[in-house]
């Protein structure tokens, strides 16, 4: 299939088997925050490649570490399986990139259980219930030619249509609710529907909780891991991020992913690190 | 120092560095819950041996997927370090037993990053509040030598003074409360006093959610991930785990833990799959 028939995303985050276990990706600067490229556009790429490196399709359970920050252009992602079992299977990734000095630097590594989410039993006993978010319609689409707090908006925000809900919009306007909460309506800006590796996207997709808490700057991701709990249902997705513990310089953000028929499909958590003043 | 003056989970967590990076740990049989060891005993094993490898004394977020049933007797375990920062380490292990047959399986993975807890910022903005639980007095202390569900207490409670809420008991008389909660007061059996290696116990110490939801039976845990936020005080922990969302023959637990001077010490999120029936 041609590139032109693509979608961004299955387009930035396709990879090529160079040899066993070893996948070339070609990273886009579209994805990118600043000067860095966005951290759940990457395990995107890594999980594609333990797609491929394990016996089953679907990222169940993925842990990242972020070791540096990663630009645009060319990296080499190296798989390894721990175990592969009937029903699931487990292996690492890094994903590296090589400097001008001819030297690679690894950017990230993953461990990570998949499974098929296809054959996952029907059995619903959640007691979760989707959070509260005003209509679609009612929250304002991030225009990605805007400044927020006097800086230029994420290159990334062109890929993607994100309406925040307006309850957590207030640091962009300098009014940070104090609270460690918020929330969007998510999609891909081309239509691309969701499915299991874009909700590794959409769990680091939003504005950091410590925006809303008085922090400005960046909040780069120590570790996150997600569940992928569900194959999600076409239509634009509920993410919510929660936070409860900022203490000692470090924060935790959960990450709730609800699809169009009210489906808890993803569940994530990371520890990140504000780095300018609250 | 003689083995007689160490506690029992300082001489059961031991590991002995054989080679750069690569350790040999005795496992101890008292940590068994049925057939297998305890998970949180595992990873306070593999978290000695990071510990050790990496330039960092504490665990600040590690990640663990198991892969097999792990059995009392030697292992060994190998690490790598993925990034030395200044103030983080990032690394990975993995635990292996050998078989009678001479092959070796790999039965956990850990991904983690380490730092010293006690060089963070002694900034706290957390807005979370300790879960409600009665008086440690007022929760009866599980008896090791009883039987639930028509089995044997787990041989691990021998070595915890683990109180646990009446409020969610009620599974252990056949009265499972159809709640995903549980909660407990948790302390070493011999007095030995928390820190952040024993928190990598105690967020996978307690009967599961799982048991209070209906299920009956083994529920073991397919990843974990805590962060250790801070360095405990001496006294009893507090660990609440609460659980939301049952689907697809998974649930996800989520642990808290607070030490005596009621600060949020560790969290963690855990993917278990009940065996057992609902």
């Amino acid at each position: 299939m041609s590139d032109a028939f693509l979608s961004e995303f299955d387009r930035d985050t396709a990879v090529r088997r160079t040899a066993p276990g070893e996948y070339r990706a070609e990273l886009s600067g579209g994805w990118a925050i600043g000067h860095a490229l966005n951290g759940g556009y990457l395990l995107a790429v890594a999980g594609r490649a333990l797609a491929d490196a394990l016996p089953h399709p679907h990222p169940l359970s993925v842990g990242v570490h972020y070791l540096s920050a990663t630009a645009a252009g060319p990296a080499v992602v190296r798989t390894g399986v721990a175990r592969a079992g009937r029903s699931m299977s487990t292996g690492s990734a890094s994903l590296y990139q090589t400097g001008a000095d001819g030297r690679e630097t690894e950017r990230l590594r993953v461990l990570a259980t998949y499974a098929d989410l296809g054959a996952l039993s029907g059995d619903v006993r959640t007691t979760a219930k989707p959070f509260a978010i005003p209509p679609l319609e009612h929250c304002p689409r991030a225009d990605p030619s805007a400044e927020v707090q006097g800086a230029p908006v994420p290159t990334m925000l062109g890929r993607l249509d994100l309406r925040l809900d307006p309850d957590t919009t207030g640091w962009a306007l300098g009014r940070p609710s104090g609270r460690g909460e918020m929330r969007a309506w998510f999609a891909l800006a081309d239509g691309r529907e969701p499915d299991p590796f874009s909700l590794l996207l959409a769990v680091d997709a939003l504005p950091s909780t410590a925006f809303e808490m008085g922090c400005r700057g960046w909040v780069p991701t120590v570790e996150l891991t997600a569940h992928v709990r569900a194959l999600p249902a076409p239509g634009p997705l509920r993410v919510g991020l929660t936070t409860r513990n900022m203490a000692g310089g470090f924060l935790e953000e959960d990450a709730e992913v609800w699809d169009s028929a009210d489906r808890l499909v993803a569940q994530a958590r990371q520890l990140a690190r504000p780095l300018g003043s609250a």
